[in-house]
């Protein structure tokens, strides 16, 4: 899809959620309860025995190059999917750019790292895996190597796949553990489901002024994080804007704002410079610092921050509270994970 | 005790040991099964509170200077309680001198980390999180800040202690927590406790090898790491021995085993040159690699060489498989896991 189109879609869809959320008609609900299942790809269906041997490999530090990092160590399923860091560091002590998103819901994205280069969840595992920042393996072939060298892993993927043990399957089962990383039925999912007592007064309040902020033009849908699978995105395309919207501001200046390109350092047009693929919100409350560079705090600065630098409201103390207590009605329901034991 | 009476004390239990072994006498078992509680200090009592609160600190990365590793970093409770590395990685990126141990049934020890600097579980986590090779917190204060700012922290510990949050509790409530962590109902129990199937036929060769090689000399008792606390040591009283016993060996050059002075660099008294507390023996087949500095990467070639550097006997490959197959029978039952969501 071009630019051009991509844009035209994306202010067309503003425009109708608008509308819809003005006239709340019953047809198109611009906000969902987390559905029960994300979308599962044709050629990596969900298995009991795939997710169970995708959440060995989640928690198995020897896929990193020093065996000092596992995938938990920064997606940490304790700490809200994410760590409290504003910058993770790889396996080889260097510091990452970007801040660790959480892994909870993501399988409900189209596209994925923040910058959107990553098509599937597949495929942000494969690049994760032997990016020098991040787990720091020399090469898809020697993490197939450092499994097959345990036996208990040759087995298991014998058993899981057709071809066994290769690095499509590596990133297959941990994709499909990922997609199992859910957090239903937050206070939002269950007021979304009729509920009239889920939320406080203080968190729809929250609601009506994230509405007409402008906040919900972005951050609608399944995840608050525009469009779902299917219905106007297709897996691969992303529902991208530009951060900061409005430049020039003391906080751009202050938090290193447009240091770092974002979607332009992947395709190189102009008009991708700045352009951020939407964050999630659900858990947001949980995964403090905020912003692609870690370099917001708080939950309150944040809001404050993105009224002002993406809508041109400077919201009051009152207002930001009431949006916080409407965004921690998002933290969900963790899972109970009990930590593999491995081979 | 003094250096003099401790080595009467320990030449008296191996001899004692011998004989018990070979005449089988019901009085005195060198062997026994791991007890349902390890010895808890009366200013600890065990509560299902506190180890739920030290549970939470021991899987929060926030206990180190800059967030990187929390305790389950590199006493992993996924991997047998260790790390798969030949030294840890401290917060900061300097490399320790000294292998990660496993903490599954450390709370039956006596006294603390390899060169017993510690008496208690309490002490040792005190030195820990300050540590500057390890958790790097610049100061006692400092941990028990971060800690502060947490609202839900700062609540648990006003319930389940009476003087609340310092720096004494968390080490509490975390040791709460690692007592708790017991792996039983190895096979080696099982046939402890009578079940003659338990032990395959290689495994009770095995047994026998590593009696009559002289192995259970020193590796006797609960955890297979000499006498337990209440019999012949109390708790802060160490069973140390020299390692390696016969110096000069090939292989002592080979793996560096003399570069760390153990015990020495604690109490500076020339015998205790080169004297390393016993280690733990439960779960050591999954615990590689081996010795205090990692050194040496299978269990066969540790094995190998205790025998020849200790004993000086040199074992063939099938006596070495055979008490391989007896190691392996420590492996215990590990606990049911689950993480904790963090505040």
């Amino acid at each position: 899809m071009s630019m051009k189109t991509r844009r035209i879609i994306h202010f067309f869809l503003i425009a109708m959620i608008l509308v819809l959320v003005t006239f709340s008609v019953q047809a198109f609900e611009p906000f969902q309860p987390l559905p029960a299942s994300p979308p599962i790809p044709d050629d990596n269906p969900q298995t009991g025995a795939k997710i169970a041997l995708g959440k060995m490999l989640y928690f198995d530090r020897r896929l990193s190059v020093n065996g000092s990092l596992s995938c938990n160590s920064c997606h940490d399923l304790s700490h809200g999917g994410s760590d409290f860091r504003a910058l993770p560091v790889g396996a080889t002590g260097s510091k990452g750019k970007r801040t660790a998103s959480t892994l909870y819901n993501v399988a409900y994205e189209t596209v994925f790292f923040r910058d959107g280069r990553a098509a599937t969840l597949e495929e942000a595992i494969q690049s994760h895996l032997v990016d020098p920042t991040v787990m720091a393996m020399p090469s898809a072939a020697r993490v197939r190597a450092t499994l097959a060298d345990i036996g208990a892993y040759r087995e298991l993927f014998a058993d899981d796949f057709a071809d066994g043990l290769n690095y499509i399957n590596i990133s297959r089962a941990l994709a499909s553990y990922i997609r199992s990383l859910r957090t239903p039925d937050s206070a939002f999912d269950r007021s979304l489901r009729g509920d009239k007592q889920a939320l406080s007064v203080q968190a729809q309040r929250g609601f009506r002024t994230f509405i007409e902020t402008g906040c919900a033009s972005c951050h609608f849908w399944v995840n608050l994080s525009g469009p779902v699978p299917g219905l106007a995105f297709q897996q691969g395309e992303g529902f991208y804007e530009l951060f900061p919207n409005h430049p020039g501001s003391p906080e751009e200046a202050r938090y290193h704002l447009s240091d770092d390109l974002g979607r332009y350092n992947v395709t190189h047009i102009e008009t991708d410079r700045r352009m951020w693929r939407v964050p999630v919100l659900r858990n947001v409350a949980l995964t403090a610092p905020y912003f692609h560079n870690g370099s917001v705090a708080t939950l309150n600065e944040a809001i404050r921050i993105m009224a002002k630098t993406q809508l041109r409201v400077i919201l009051d103390k009152a207002d930001i509270e009431d949006i916080a207590a409407f965004l921690r009605s998002l933290t969900g329901t963790f899972p109970r994970i009990t930590i593999p034991q491995l081979p």
